[in-house]
């Protein structure tokens, strides 16, 4: 059964740590950032059944949806996607629905001249798409670790359509066609901000909102401040809460491959939408409150606890 | 069941040149070559039950085989390998086996000063492992295409040993070290030429001595002769066809993932072994012969047919 990927959960990069041992400068951010070379790289893979489900999904939007997360980590770290190499692996019998996965990459490469450099195409049991994706390194990488008490909190575009998506598509929902688009053909170029110059730090929404802002809160060792009223709401998010008897604040907090950015900056600058406030602390925190008060986040099913 | 990876076999490249379209000018050799970076790259993925099965092979080595794979590719463009990516998926309960794949990584990684930059680990039904990796752009990259008329070719070492040591295992035969180590720890730095220089093409071993041979006169556009009697045949591989009825020129011409190399130069030079030579020709072919005249290619079973 399709989870979001999130079978490993905060596991993540404890392999990959391993594999690293002490010689992991590269590692953790959305993309490493290779100075000899002046690039960022990252690399993302979708199996079968776990990230992507023939049932309710085309195979032209499995291979969008694959460059879409690998352009997303490139985007926030402030640069822009210009190479990519692509990994499929295909049941043997299976041939035409890779063809439509590669026209689904297609669409995305040629959109935004991202240029195929190679790749490896592989038997399997299940389908498997993989891509390593490249991009200048930009003067000032934007990293996880760059939030600085003081900063503003700033998301790109209001989250949750992607969850509704997911579920509209599960349950066969007639409706909610902007929803199942931001699932199915997710484009993190749409909210890329204008400009990252006055950005501290920058993480894009993978898992959810929620999760992502652990990660910014522990990696900068800061205490961050959420006003849920401040997250603007879709029309459809509401509509879709109602629908399935959820909290909005569910959707919002914890919608998945949104593809957008939560950024950090010192000033108050007229992009995305200002949702909270950096802190200092000694105990990395994420804390969300609304006209209530503290917002409790066990609330949220797609909550990752401090591990 | 293992079939060496071949289910897609002259489909390889099929997708990707499709992905690819007319922006092909990095595509076909063993590696891409990234002028403006410096860099060539490549990338390597295994699938359960079909590159590699735990019920003869121990998560140690499945590691340490994707390390080879790739390493092979970089060192027969005649560079050696610097960085790399790991991509992992991994099955939810099997965390213990993933960290055997990781050290397999890791030894062959840190034998060779290969660095890891990042990577993925996703969940997954089946044990999925790949790698990105790159090396210095040599000077003159070894391509497929540079074979020319008058040219010598030679093998880096015998071959067959790796497709002896996948049997024994199979077959749990007892003895047989050197083909069981061939094929559970190939070591294509083992092997590696002393000096690229006077070299006109290279391609690595990884589907078959006959296939690699294809290809290079393919992308050539020459004619090959190899002389089956200059093929030194080792010991074990001679004991295998006599154990297991089968002829000597099957394992020598057939087994795969050797990575050892092919290539050829226009002098005769003192690396490797010399078993054939480069004709000009209308019709890209291989002829394979020995003492007793032509030997017909239609023996091998693991014969990739012109396309």
């Amino acid at each position: 059964m399709y989870d979001g990927g999130k079978m490993l959960n905060n596991k993540e990069w404890e392999l990959i740590n391993i594999a690293a041992g002490k010689d992991n400068l590269h590692i953790g951010d959305d993309c490493a950032v290779w100075d000899e070379k002046n690039l960022v790289v990252t690399t993302d893979h979708m199996c079968e059944n776990i990230h992507f489900d023939f049932s309710f999904m085309t195979p032209e939007s499995v291979g969008w949806r694959l460059m879409a997360a690998n352009a997303s980590d490139i985007i926030s770290m402030g640069s822009k996607p210009t190479h990519f190499l692509l990994n499929i692996a295909v049941p043997s019998s299976e041939m035409e629905i890779a063809k439509k996965i590669i026209s689904g990459i297609k669409s995305f490469a040629g959109k935004y001249n991202i240029k195929i450099m190679g790749g490896d195409t592989t038997g399997s049991q299940f389908f498997m798409v993989g891509a390593t994706m490249f991009g200048e390194k930009p003067e000032k990488p934007l990293l996880r670790s760059g939030a600085k008490p003081g900063d503003f909190v700033y998301i790109s575009s209001p989250t949750g359509l992607s969850k509704c998506g997911l579920l509209h598509l599960q349950y066969s929902t007639n409706g909610f066609e902007l929803s199942k688009k931001k699932f199915l053909y997710p484009d993190p170029f749409e909210t890329v901000p204008s400009s990252f110059e006055c950005m501290s730090s920058a993480i894009d929404i993978s898992d959810s909102l929620i999760s992502e802002l652990i990660l910014l809160a522990k990696s900068s060792k800061v205490h961050i401040k959420i006003d849920l009223d401040k997250i603007p709401i879709e029309k459809e998010v509401e509509q879709t809460a109602k629908l399935f008897k959820m909290n909005v604040e569910e959707l919002v907090l914890g919608s998945g491959e949104e593809f957008s950015l939560i950024f950090t900056s010192d000033r108050e600058i007229k992009q995305g939408y200002k949702i909270g406030r950096v802190y200092e602390t000694k105990e990395p925190e994420v804390e969300v409150f609304n006209k209530n008060g503290v917002f409790d986040l066990s609330r949220i099913a797609v909550f990752t606890h401090f591990g």
